[in-house]
């Protein structure tokens, strides 16, 4: 079968012919209907030696995205059927410990003590024609919702979800949530932001096409992210801070506004990949600001995300390529030309 | 190997030689160290003949309660080894539905259609040498944890704590909390609200005896459950009325003590297997008093219910039986001259 | 100044001419820009001779829901200025119990013990030019919100907001909640649960024009309230039973009712003024499904629901009549033949 | 009367003789029967000449801790009586913005706007024979429990609640408290801790004697707060992260220890007053780790700490002074040479 790979540090990833994989005892495997590209795919493609040595194995096929067709069952797997259609849910764990059996396998115990990792990020991943699942409880049932629209909302809809979850008691009426970096997580913020509350929801962006897409998707303002952004707020709300921020960027330019626009118990969460360095104390901070970094979600959270598709709550902006242009999709992920989400389609 | 079955409608449970049974595909086989006779056994035992034609086919090993040591794997089970100590998880549900996914398998949205059922109340039990577990993701770590002490914390632990958990947020300082049957899972239950919350317990029982353990194991107060409760109560705590009320009894008398006792936003919580009636209504019940039954719990809560044992802050009252004088057990249990659980050690 | 007064037991209420009124030491005079009329005003003219002996004195100027613009303050009255538009929160407390710490005077622990009354339901309400209100506390600002569009708010919006509130985090996406009665309380609620959740909406009533109405503010979709509701629901969500039941008429089939589509879980929400039966304990209801009965809501809710509508999200049909007019209001209440709320503005 | 005032930037509180004070419409005067000396005098002492420019007149009494008999009521006051014994709550606010309505006054919206300060902060304080308060909201009910003995819950004890309130949802089984700095706050905290949860409690200090009170009051580790803090509570409990820090120190050191103790989702509190900087972002910090600030309580949550004084749970340690040898306390305090907490009995 056709798989894309990274197969050499530094280098971009290829289309290559691979064994289709059997399925172990226990395991699934799904015939791949869409997958989607990730700038996390980036960032995996760009950590240095030392963590591939640790971790990693060559070549590893990519995506962490993924949605299919339940092909075939390994021993002892009685809990799909073939011909199933199925979204994969990706932050695997061990499926045991106190985490994973409230399915918060996103924050499994022993993930990294066991070697378990999600596929695409170390495990092969969902960009090739077949992927090997190693317990049926990843397989999420899709029913009638399109796999190509609905595959990113394995990642692009589960983690800003996750992220708005946490601070969903707070978002009443009269509250107010700003998003940060309105491309493929934080568009579907927006509209997950929209369904779940009364909150006015402020858009900030550095590129004004991505404002405009934050608009269309439910935005109440959008406003360029740079210094007038707080003074735009203020006018916009009459307020000049807000009830919890969604940083999808998390540089130190980002996580200073939103540290700018934190009042009295305001949630500030930091969703992009990043380190940072942040002022904090009673004298440095409002009373009862937080500051979290959240990661993807749990398995519960996943089928909430998908009912929200299937209520047509939130609809992703994708954009598919063939497997064999998958190199090109992730080219123009990395350029940041895409609308919306790169779905690869084996 | 040697069981305790169920196996005409009607009569009592016997001590039988069966097949040592065989783990098929992604099942386990534990080695029981021990073996919980509860209450709901005596119950199933008395259903009428059509349920039993609907879902309990007989013979039938009792035990829902249960721990042991892993002891054979099926094909696929990597998550478990031989050797282990484990207590196992009774509600067993379908491991995939959004219930499930959480880990409340006492929910499972499936169960039922699929003709999943715990062991002891369809599947066979643990009061056999050994038992087969449908999958790793029932058998919870017991770690140095003494089984036979222990074992009746599955479902005498479980389910308190779950009754519990639901009221928590209630149970703060100032607040009081009446349990009501303060025998196997009451004086449980007491230990749990002493460990988790700051509220003044009460024990209500009909048996004097009862109400000794109950102060024994940390209840603030313990009356008669009869006409004077309500003044007995009133005077203890300055107030006629309480924050929750749990009943392990949920007969109409006692139902009708939980509704005399609740204000508003009192908590009357149905534990005991029962069908009773309560009037409801703004005009007839106190401003969002609720009443529910809750069932079981979740995987998670039977860690937690672990945790607490742990750290020494449970102990259940318990009498050990041979596998052999496990008729003897339920004869007692029925009686009502055991004092807290038995126990079955095969 | 004119006043709509119930003068005696049994009669229709009379527009009468009394001395306007002077503000005590920390009260504060309204002028009354628009006061809602309310089913429970007709209960409450309802009760029998005895109650009013108790703690109703007669003559007694009607009037729950009030809004107004803030015109002489008594001794010691700092917090509001005379000239601001406020509207009147309903359910007086003590201000001091742990529940009115907590601006739940709803739930105040010593209004009955204090004699305290709600306006228009013992003390005199907002049927009348001015109005006296005991506290600054209970004047929450309404800014530029129209008075008569948005004062049933304060009653009719903020009844089914508290009472949603409490059901919150269960209406997840995949949900479903039914509201039964779509009348003035009805039609407020289900804005509200299209504005706080993504809960697929369905109302119920025996009135075709009611269900129309439901339509028109968001039900995703609207049966008549009869044998064939469940069914009904079933068809058109996939499943029998539902996250939350609603009943703003609790009476006793409506309740049946409720309790039909009631699952695991489920919240059977009764907020009509009503007392009935319900099979209750483990038997006879699924697991953890509730039953309670909420009141009013507290003071910081009544802010929320404002926001809701500074937002644009709810907005309440109504119906205006002079205070002259407002026997026929009464009278067109009682027939049924309002659509909305009926607004009195003096 | 007599009152400890500070009177000169820089100086030494003094005790001098001032005119005992009239309570204005709505205010209430209090006969101090105890008052509290905390930290944050000290620090408010220590604040340079422009912020009392600007906010805090001089001299002022000191004195945030009070508790008292009710003496005079200002006009217009008729919720407490003459004679009523009483604890002050401190954080004042404007009692009718959002968080007000609440009874979170400490989180008052408005109370910078409208110069409303704490007394001893700002307003004059309970370092005094008698003391004006604003509203007789603030005053909450002692009934019988002794004001020397319990003064100090009205801060020592009321912030530390409300900062493991925020965490408590995180503290059941199996869980791990740390406490920073066991002094006057820190304390009271692990009482607290003991009282509300099962948690396993580790107390930090960098004074054996403080670390030999953490055991007296129920910590059940008590290590020094250096560079081998973490290998010992990893020895203690079996891991190298706990569930909630609470640092009642709050300086880079104590920070950066919260921080090297942080698992995922683990709660960094900080209570003491202070400034820091902390590494942030998803690469720099486990997975929803937050960092927050809080800062006192509410008014309910004072008579939730009232309660458990009442029960017995909570115990501030304490020494008495006479008014006249208040600055002999402060000199102690500042020496750190206090056992608990500094009471003056005027």
């Amino acid at each position: 079968m056709k798989a894309l790979q990274y197969v050499a540090i530094g280098q971009p990833p290829e289309v290559r012919e691979v064994p289709t994989p059997e399925p172990g005892p226990g395991q699934v495997r799904v015939k791949v209907t869409a997958a989607g590209a990730c700038h996390s795919d980036s960032f995996v493609m760009g950590l240095p030696e030392e963590d591939y040595a640790a971790g990693y194995p060559l070549p590893m096929t990519l995506g962490h995205e993924g949605a299919g067709i339940v092909d075939a069952l390994g021993e002892g797997v009685t809990e799909v059927s073939v011909g199933e259609s199925v979204a994969v849910y990706g932050p695997w764990g061990c499926g045991r410990c106190r985490q994973c059996a409230q399915g918060k396998e996103n924050y499994c115990e022993r993930a990294a003590e066991l070697g378990i990792t999600p596929p695409g990020l170390g495990h092969d991943g969902s960009m090739a024609e077949y992927m090997i699942v190693d317990s049926p409880r990843f397989l999420v049932p899709l029913g009638d919702l399109d796999p190509v629209d609905n595959v990113a909302l394995t990642d692009a809809g589960l983690t800003p979800y996750h992220a708005i979850k946490g601070s969903l008691a707070k978002l009443g009426p009269g509250s107010t949530a700003v998003v940060i970096g309105t491309g493929g997580l934080g568009h579907v913020a927006i509209q997950i932001l929209r369904a779940l509350t009364p909150a006015t929801v402020i858009a900030l962006d550095v590129n004004e096409e991505k404002l405009a897409l934050a608009k269309d998707v439910g935005a109440h303002h959008a406003f360029l992210s740079n210094e007038d952004a707080v003074e735009a707020i203020t006018r916009a709300t009459g307020r000049a801070t807000v009830t919890a921020v969604f940083d999808f960027v998390a540089i130190q330019p980002t996580v200073d506004l939103g540290s700018a626009l934190s009042g009295v118990e305001t949630d500030l969460v930091l969703v992009g990949v990043g380190a940072t360095k942040a002022d904090v104390g009673m004298l440095a901070r409002p009373f009862d600001a937080t500051i979290r970094s959240p990661y993807w979600g749990s398995r519960a959270e996943l089928m909430e995300v998908l009912d929200l598709a299937r209520a047509g709550l939130i609809d992703v902006e994708t954009e598919s390529f063939s497997l064999d242009d998958a190199p090109e999709a992730y080219h123009r992920l990395h350029e940041g030309t895409l609308r919306g989400r790169a779905v690869i389609t084996p």
